[in-house]
């Protein structure tokens, strides 16, 4: 019995490792490279010539290897530059306070060389609590602190800091060279590649959600398709929540990728900051889809429709679904790095059409209505899908800046634009009120699943450490 | 011209600086605290005896305090404890390694620590992908691949790894019991406290957001008080929205407080992970109050009030007040650690025989209206809030439940329940439907200021590091 248990708890533990590591096998890649990277590194001291050379100070080629490895090459790099800089720094600072202590005479040197230690380290940690040096300088002025207080103090006792200063510089370069090597040549992963992955598979998951709502809402009206809409529910529902805490994150990951070099389609000084914007615009519509998303309980529908339901039903649906064709064209563009302008304006051109056609309805709709209370969860659903409109817009004019701070290609020129597609034949919206509205030709299709497996292929999600 | 600008610079910074003092002045206390414990490590230097002890190693200690050193009690504790594991893990490791490594032969012996080295870095890194030893275990696991790699990698070359690997632990534990005591000893910043403050601070902002929101929706309906909703305005409605991403510092908090002994009036085993509950209870709740904030725009309250709104006003406001006044009480309650069901019961109760009165006049509110399109706002405004009644409730039973966990002390017996105050003199809300419902007085009182100020006072939120 007591072997079973163990057995099967192993069993557990197998069946987890193997899960993450299939989930990112970039994982079991980042595992290898630490390993190797360490391996090299212990050529310092298996190898004769290098040992002479380095000494016992190799040691810090391992720690520098161990501690700076990262999993992005962005914070590989930003922890090597930090580490280095702060070694740098922090070194030729204890020199000066060495120097200066030595002029205090045998008896004065320790009292002098303490009262440096005290104030630095006091002043270093505080100016820790600054938000801009905690995200980006923070293991620097870390390992400033650590270095001046070994170089100084050790300087007391070794009396040959320069020495110490000189070959911890010298091996610390070299374990930092190793890592960021390693990590940059061997299938590299990319902080900011990761960024631009993260923000476009979660406006993609807003987009899933945006399509599948209309016919999860109203699926009792058309009993037909239950099963289908349940089915397709489950995947749906619960990918637009992972967006409302992707914040710490995506910082992150933004504060990695600047120290990035340039990388596939990324520049050197790829607008890495505007993510960030794009990732709150990101979020703000997913609080307003939370907001939606109450209104999914199963339990109300199973009530005959109200006649306002009804009513709505056609530009609802449309307005939701056009609302994530043109989350999910911004989300295509921007992974392929095109101008996305085209194709997602014309779908939001038709979400903004169904959503007149949705204010229409809402004024024709009073006559009939009996009890505002009935009405109230359809109405609400309404006011929010009518306010996700704005909110996909603004998103979309975020993504056009990106493409044009990021000098996307344009391809107007060469692609036609996709065709909008309405979910119902036989719904034409005539009357097209937005101000920046453009002339737009609405084919009247029956199907649409074609268009949307063809699309869910090219955004594709990648799943990120965490 | 250029000295001016230097001046403004060094203002500027100077400024900042005393800012960032004065928000949280245990920023300072830490600061000083660290350069305290750094300079007593010094010792091990600066004084004879003691470095003839522990010889060169006693860098280990400096380092060891500059690296574990953190804000909090906890993360001290956490980092101290997980550097002493992984140190102790990973040399009694490396000696057996070393051990196994040595019966190869001179020719074998780098080969198969370098396997060694290369397969435990490697499955020690994977480890770390693990969310669960990610959170708790992440610098326990990178101090046990320093360690081995240091340990049979050294032990190769100097072949006295066993004093390197005891004076390292020794010193680490000096370094380590210095941290611990001045973190513990001089100021402590405890996580669980600052955890516990920063639950309670976030319920207490969105009680404030929902005390102002009916003030400030229909304030037009009473110009006397315009000037006064604007001005309080400011001040409660940016409040809330630091709540949306407070999950990250709530995980890290969690994580170290379960590692802080008793203090104050939390025991060792507090229920800190149902803070966490608490937290993602007040972030829907928060979500929530981010659509309703989409209704406050300015430009929409200046035309002449809909006959809804005008029907809605007293039931919406009451509703907001009493479920804000509900959430105070909860948090007040909270803070001082005290059972808040009796107080905080009320004002539900209120809040939700409110939602009733609310229900009902959107049941009256059919007949007059004529065009639903005009209606949607306040017909959305009152759904959402609706919706808030059930989110308050949610979390006064999660409070409940913490306090039942937490053994919160009761004072049902000793302090009376607050009663709660209607808005609007004359508005009694005779059907109470609710099922959990009990008998309570409802009192009619004109002013509720003095009340507010009152509760306020013991709510003081607490600003935390970032």
């Amino acid at each position: 019995m007591g072997i079973q248990v163990v057995k099967n708890k192993a069993m557990e533990i197998a069946m987890k490792i193997k899960k993450l590591g299939q989930d990112d096998p970039r994982r079991i890649v980042h595992s290898i490279k630490v390993g190797v990277a360490l391996t090299l590194v212990s050529l310092f001291y298996y190898w004769k010539p290098l040992y002479d050379g380095f000494g016992a100070s190799g040691i810090w080629a391992v720690m520098t290897v161990v501690v700076i490895f990262e999993f992005t090459v962005g914070g590989t790099l930003s922890k090597g530059l930090n580490r280095g800089l702060g070694t740098l720094l922090a070194g030729s600072l204890g020199v000066g306070v060495n120097y200066l202590a030595n002029l205090s005479g045998q008896k004065g040197e320790p009292f002098v060389l303490g009262i440096f230690v005290f104030l630095i380290a006091a002043s270093a940690t505080f100016s820790r609590f600054f938000p801009g040096i905690k995200a980006r300088y923070d293991y620097g002025v870390l390992i400033f602190i650590l270095t001046f207080s070994l170089v100084s103090i050790s300087g007391y006792r070794i009396d040959e800091f320069l020495t110490l200063a000189h070959q911890r510089l010298s091996t610390i370069l070299v374990g930092g060279a190793i890592c960021i090597m390693i990590s940059i040549l061997v299938c590299p992963v990319w902080a900011g590649e990761t960024l631009h992955n993260s923000v476009t598979s979660n406006i993609n998951k807003l987009a899933d959600y945006l399509e599948g709502f209309g016919g999860e809402y109203f699926y009792c009206c058309e009993d037909g398709e239950h099963g289908v809409a349940t089915e397709k529910g489950k995947s749906f529902v619960e990918g637009y929540k992972a967006v409302l805490n992707s914040k710490s994150m995506e910082d992150s990951m933004a504060n990695f990728a600047r120290w990035e070099p340039k990388h596939g389609k990324f520049r050197f000084r790829h607008p890495w900051k505007h993510y960030l914007k794009i990732g709150s615009l990101t979020r703000q519509c997913a609080y307003q889809i939370e907001a939606l998303n109450r209104h999914l309980c199963p339990q109300l529908q199973t009530q005959d429709p109200s006649q306002l339901r009804r009513m709505i039903e056609v530009p609802c649906k449309t307005l939701s679904s056009e609302s994530g064709k043109a989350l999910k064209a911004l989300a295509t563009g921007m992974k392929a790095m095109t101008n996305p302008s085209s194709s997602s304006q014309v779908h939001l051109n038709a979400a903004k059409s169904a959503m007149n056609d949705l204010k229409d309805s809402l004024k024709l709709g009073t006559a009939q209505t009996t009890n505002l209370l009935e009405i109230i969860p359809d109405a609400t659903v309404a006011s929010i899908l009518i306010e996700i409109v704005k909110s996909v817009e603004d998103l979309s004019e975020a993504v056009v800046e990106l493409s044009l701070k990021a000098h996307f290609k344009s391809i107007e020129a060469t692609v036609s634009p996709e065709k909008p597609q309405l979910l119902h034949k036989g719904t034409i919206n005539p009357l097209v009120e937005a101000e920046d509205e453009q002339p737009h030709v609405i084919s009247v299709r029956g199907t649409e699943d074609g268009d949307l497996t063809e699309k869910k292929g090219s955004s594709g999600t990648t799943s990120l450490p965490t």
